[in-house]
């Protein structure tokens, strides 16, 4: 182990839970220290201490109920600040060099898109020389500035962007993104109680499994390990047990058929009835709610009966307003009948690489929810997963019934 | 009143206390509002809420008893972040345009001294396209960014100094600095309960009482005002009326004899005793003791027996320590006596411009406090001002007696 790090560059990305109080920082120093007696020159990411950010927002909210998303920037921002500058004086006691600068310092360069902004490029420069000099470097999280030099926001999951964009700057042989859990699991282990960690995992089947409702990584920061092929180690803050890898192959000669399940409520069901049935009117309808930036998941169009459909689509619920205002206005300007919603809705999934090559998985997981009368409302499925609409109160029973099924007790 | 203001440039700053809470941040916007309808264009400065900084400093504390001095910048410096973006969201509640901005964004440049930076220049241009958008620029009080594009912090009274240093770079009409007493007193009112308000005062004066007790004004911020004549008004936050112009030459015709009474028991008088008089010594002591930053007040030399003679000065009351030890090792190398010291002292001072064209002001001081008992240990006068150490327990009564004698509780 000793040798294989030596030299070598590696990040270490703790959340809010991992520094929420001066021992999780103390804790977080030992851990660096630990890295930096293996040789290796570590880089430091970490997000605001425990409820901080939220805090911010609550106290921003008193003030202005919509305040504008660029003071909001400036004033969340301030919690990476803090964290990061208390862990340096906590290496510094250890006697670690140790230096803590913002994503201005640091050169991450985003678009000017504030609580949202995309990363354009990391201007290394002087994350190197302070790791020449032999510091720890610890960069806030989360953060950027901005190409109009404002201080912008990633928006959700922003630290472990962060993390990942550094990697991939900077060329690390590793990034670890640490947590409060153990890893990744077959299932939300609330949920599930006998839900295994998972030793490995693809990027694909990450990217399914958060999409679908998986809350420990978020899928743009997965998205850009993937695009860069950088291994992610997800692992706990409090205890040394291997984590779960993320990568592109997993070195598993034969690939599990299922990996995990997935379990969400947070979609609401939207029917536009009796659509005419001709080419564009699909397009038009979901061509005005893109614009509007909702984010459409499942479609189902019926068949058609006397040259008319229904449609039904799921969208996020705090989109539903919105997106109900958009659907009547379309379905006025089309002549087509009533719009109706159903936020009593659940989406299990099941996510497997081994899926491509094994027939007959989607018939196993509709014939066991149909044993156990669950109905299924709508159906999606891609290459390396299935996902499942049903009634809001089966949710939990249908992936308790998902985990057993496909043998995820048993890993 | 409205036509003099119109499309003239003023810089309000605003204490921790003006902006404690949300209540307090909300009237702060009301404040500002006022200024903009008469037609003014406004730059804010702003320090942190309530007690921020002294929280963040117990927290590092907790982490490092003795924390870096460029990490407690990054650190403390994120309470003024967060008062100006709430006071941004606040204007923006009342339809009011305005953007905050860091000492990095507006351009304060520092040299590098980490906790006590000193500005070297203000880069204005960021100010001045603000302005002309027709916004209220909200600048972060007390910090800059170093040559080394670090965050420093101007130490204390820093937010008066870069209000004052804005108002330098701007060319402002007015500067005005909001606290939670309304202007600047002839007494502590704590103490001399009949202490009046002063409508004027010169820089000169405001600097003597800064600097022997007075706590409202930093001196740092004073010396800048008057170096460029900026003239300050110092009011509260709290209330309408006007509070306390300090300028260069005030309108009265004839000055006040003594503008305002000071009293101090920060400090400590340290006496070197049996010290051979020949020249050279003093200035080796006083040597030492500047290298170690040690700032001297007041110095007597006693006259000189069988050529030997006592030398005592006083220092500030942190610095005790570290003074005895340099003053014992002075001792040694010159072979004089023992090193006491006398925490028991307190300093009370007269300040008035006046003082230059009338006569007799020492002897009646010195006078009224030998009538009162009260024993004068050390004397130091200057030509504005007559500075007594006397014992700790007969301040508050001497400061009572020189304010009645010269008739402040008249003015």
């Amino acid at each position: 182990m000793q040798n294989k790090l030596k030299n070598k560059i590696i990040i270490q990305k703790y959340g809010g839970s991992s520094v929420a109080n001066v021992e999780c920082v103390e804790n977080v120093a030992r851990r660096i220290i630990f890295y930096i007696k293996k040789g290796c020159k570590v880089i430091v990411v970490l997000s605001a201490m425990g409820d901080t950010t939220d805090e911010l927002v609550v106290l921003a909210k008193k003030i202005n109920p919509n305040p504008s998303e660029r003071e909001m920037d400036m004033l969340v921002s301030t919690g990476e600040q803090i964290s990061c500058s208390l862990l340096a004086m906590a290496l510094h006691k250890k006697k670690v060099e140790a230096i803590s600068l913002t994503g201005s310092q640091v050169g991450i360069i985003t678009d000017t898109y504030h609580s949202q902004a995309k990363i354009l490029k990391i201007e290394a420069d002087r994350i190197k020389k302070e790791l020449t000099k032999g510091k720890v470097v610890i960069v806030t999280g989360f953060q950027g500035v901005s190409t109009d030099f404002e201080i912008t926001t990633l928006g959700r999951g922003g630290s472990d962007l962060s993390a990942v964009a550094l990697a991939v700057a900077i060329k690390a042989a590793m990034c670890e993104i640490y947590t409060d859990v153990e890893g990744i699991y077959t299932a939300d282990p609330r949920i599930v109680l006998d839900a295994k960690k998972i030793n490995y995992i693809t990027f694909d089947e990450m990217l399914e499994l958060a999409s679908r409702g998986a809350k420990i990584m978020h899928t743009r920061a997965v998205e850009v390990a993937k695009k860069f092929n950088i291994p992610l180690h997800v692992r706990s803050s409090f205890s040394k047990k291997e984590g779960t890898l993320i990568m592109e192959k997993t070195p598993v000669i034969e690939e599990a058929v299922v990996r995990g399940v997935a379990l969400t409520d947070n979609e609401v069901k939207i029917t536009l009835c009796n659509v005419l049935d001709k080419p564009g009117i699909a397009a038009h309808v979901f061509n005005d709610l893109a614009c509007e930036n909702i984010n459409v998941d499942m479609i189902v169009q019926n068949v058609s009966h006397k040259n008319a459909t229904d449609i039904s689509f799921t969208v996020p619920k705090k989109d539903l307003a919105k997106t109900i205002k958009i659907s009547k206005k379309i379905s006025k300007d089309i002549g087509s009948g009533e719009v109706s919603f159903d936020e009593n809705i659940a989406k299990v999934s099941i996510v497997g690489v081994g899926m491509r090559s094994h027939s007959g998985v989607a018939a196993k997981c509709f014939s066991v929810l149909a044993k156990n009368k669950i109905n299924i409302d709508m159906i999606s499925t891609s290459e390396i997963s299935i996902s499942c609409v049903i009634k809001k109160d089966l949710g939990k029973k249908a992936l308790r019934i998902l985990h057993k099924i496909f043998g995820l007790h048993k890993i």
